[in-house]
């Protein structure tokens, strides 16, 4: 682990109004993605530029499992209704607080001012792009706060009556805080971060996306560069897409520059040329 | 799919106040589990009998494989608290009602009387065996009754002012109702049932376990009376307690009385007498 | 299931000289996948085309949780060596045939005439288009049969010595037939067949991807066809290479024309314009 | 990590005559299955043998996830028939040496003379316990390795004609060496173990199986004992055994002394007793 990643090791990255993502630990790094695609006895004597092209190479063309062989442990605390969409990615490890064995605590997440939004007209699971009127906006936060307050509120009475407190936190809502440790390698956390920082995740999950991409950058910085390349910043375009196209394109003949300029280079340009190439199928 | 299983299929089995289990589909029976297991072309001419010792061999070798040939499929309506500890089991496949896409409908979860009851004092992470004086428990079933519609009224309040599905649902309690589709394999469900079936698992998801059982029990009687004897039912004993019990024998000679009174027969009789056996050299 | 696919269970499709895929059983259809996505109480009363246009919609945003429901079962004899690809799709159950519990049978795979060729000058991995020259072919597989044969008598002669059949097969060749039932959910057999069809894949394992792709879309002709539109016949263009597009495409205003010729409508020519559009973004 | 654990990564621990095992890389120790458990904010004030408790309690009582939050990388040499019974364990990283890629080593294995046995009389899929006669076992050696020599010649003859090696390897033996880096959690790499240690484990796997013991033993100390008291050397008995045992038992009350001659102490004990008590139900 480099000085750097060192550093971040533990520090809380604060994630909502009560939340944070910590990075707990790290196996491996750029190096153990190419040690693993080498099968060999190490990082060996191959240039730093070689092992750059060789994940970009491996990521670009889908050669996943090397990406595998790096693993992240993170500390997280977040509402529970994020919890519920963040569990759906299965193939990761998890511990989670436990409101059976534990009091649940007094941390209720409420959005801030300009989250406070109107159902989107064209996306039915979205919010829009405005946000309410501040007055109003401001209204429903405060009824939010009240009524959180109410329900711990009762919560607690409920535990000082001796109610079970598996029983006793039925009540409580989704926006309550809960904690977890979750562990992922590298290929199912591109994955996630994928599906997250995605312009159409819900806002709340978003945020911690985000933030353990920065983490991710700093601990795999050329796999990460990669990802942003081949799968973030990617689109893939459908058989009809692909027509349309052809369609489009004046020409198959491609001016070096055009390609120099896009930052298209040695392989990378050829296969680009292939895909245009391949349009001529269709 | 026999008749029996057949009709089975899509009836409504309740559980808790609101909720159910539904049987949706099944791939294979009793036979599959012995076709994988002989890797071979059909049921072929082996008489029940011996399918029957095959199944329990299998899963009293853990050769568990077999019995990942076997697929439920569920459709389960339940609260949110018991989604949280079902969706645990991750070598599972789920589609869930979503709160961004469609409003939460007004069903929430409270206890039966006889449920509510004061924290253990034995088991930290449950409920005492005796119920509370009804008196208190009713009083205490009318508060969960009133703060669920209060805070389905406010729900209502805030998508009636247009705020996004997916914020104005986060003040509803993990009491509320939702619903999925859930595909498991025979092995999968097994250890599903084991853990949730046992007096530890909170009495909310083990009465959704026990549901399951019955239509498990019909679907593959064999496998389901082997899964009660050699794990349901069976306790493993550690070195040190294996020790304790060698003590406490007053002989590894077994009168064959014994074990015809025990069910213990042919090969199975040998195996235990094998572990006595085995006692002899810790 | 469908009278048509109900035909084909049990059927062996031949695959290379001596294996076969049988397609052994299957849960689940289109209508299955629509189901689990509305989560709803059956295949309701939506209209064909309405349901053809979900299923479409979810692949196409990768929303691939419904396709777990359905699942396929397979009964496949195959080389150890195509085995050994084959089982690095992990989401999947499997139970094979036994070298140390069986005989091993006198079956092994020599590559046609056609498909005996050198190791290809561009693809590290790969063998060439063309085949040999038929005569230096022929006596390639007349070595590797003679090989198989003596390989075959020598395992005879082990096991007639007594040698348990754990050891007398380590020299057996990964050319060697075993079979297996192999379970998997059509998610993951979309996965499975995207990788198994493609060019890329050893030609060994392509042709049971193709006879398995048969079978799937003779049993969910809707999802396969969208299948192959969204997946197996889409490319996945970088960030550089959207770059590049948005340098080569003369503008992004599109003749409605185009967009029809191309097959797409509704909301799929608005998708393509929105990727388009995002073009500018870069 | 430990000094003493830091001293083992990378060092070849020879396995059969040329595989071997290597460490290399660990995230966690104990002290992470305890912060897990904990979900608190790092190792704290607890004191040591309160962890060891903690430890042991989790394993017992299979609460398996927090020893999912430790990390095993290992590189492996192993011939590929035990390759092929390792895969099976599916909850695993894997990067394995290709075929198709890159050409196959001359190195095959050939079991030591002690290990050259009958087919068991007893269990099907086994050796037996005597060797052969070391004058037999020798010449089966001997004819095992020319064997191989003229198999890998074959495959040199093949390879220098310019077959594609992808096909030219079909012909190699199952005791052909690869090599592997394989990536595991803790609580699989204890599934692991538990059935490749186990004595009905082929031999040839047992031998990986026992050098990793070690290296985990030397990683995590204490969760390694509890897994060899509560796993390995655990028994399971069926209810119907537990009914044996219930008629051979003379009594349920145990003479405290027998407890602590066992090493049951405190809350084992009491579980231990309640196993006991727990048989007058059946």
């Amino acid at each position: 682990m480099t000085e750097q990643v060192q550093e971040l090791i533990g520090k809380e990255f604060p994630c909502l109004d009560k939340g944070f993502v910590r990075l707990i630990d790290v196996m491996g790094d750029d190096a153990a993605i190419v040690q693993a695609a080498r099968v060999s006895y190490g990082a060996g004597t191959k240039k730093i530029n070689e092992d750059v092209g060789l994940i970009r190479y491996l990521l670009r063309h889908l050669h996943t499992t090397p990406f595998e062989m790096v693993e992240f442990k993170f500390h997280v605390k977040l509402p529970i209704f994020v919890a519920r969409q963040w569990i759906r990615h299965r193939t990761a490890n998890v511990n989670e607080y436990s409101g059976r064995y534990s009091e649940m605590k007094d941390e209720f997440y409420v959005p801030a001012i300009d989250q406070v939004r109107a159902q989107s007209a064209t996306n039915k699971q979205g919010r829009a792009e405005e946000a309410f009127d501040p007055a109003v906006a401001d209204r429903i936060r405060t009824g939010m706060f009240e009524t959180q307050s109410r329900l711990y509120g009762e919560y607690q009475d409920l535990l000082n009556a001796d109610l079970a407190r598996e029983i006793a936190r039925i009540n409580l809502p989704v926006s309550n805080y809960t904690e977890w440790y979750w562990k992922v390698d590298l290929h199912n956390l591109f994955h996630f971060l994928k599906l997250r920082i995605d312009p159409h995740a819900q806002y709340e999950i978003r945020v911690y996306g985000e933030a353990m991409a920065q983490l991710v950058k700093a601990a795999v910085p050329v796999a990460y560069e990669a990802f942003e390349d081949y799968i973030l910043h990617a689109r893939r375009f459908s058989r009809r897409e692909r027509a349309a196209l052809k369609a489009l394109l004046p020409s198959t003949s491609v001016d070096p520059a055009v390609l120099e300029a896009a930052g298209l280079k040695g392989r990378e340009a050829q296969e680009f040329l292939a895909k245009l190439d391949e349009l001529a199928e269709l």
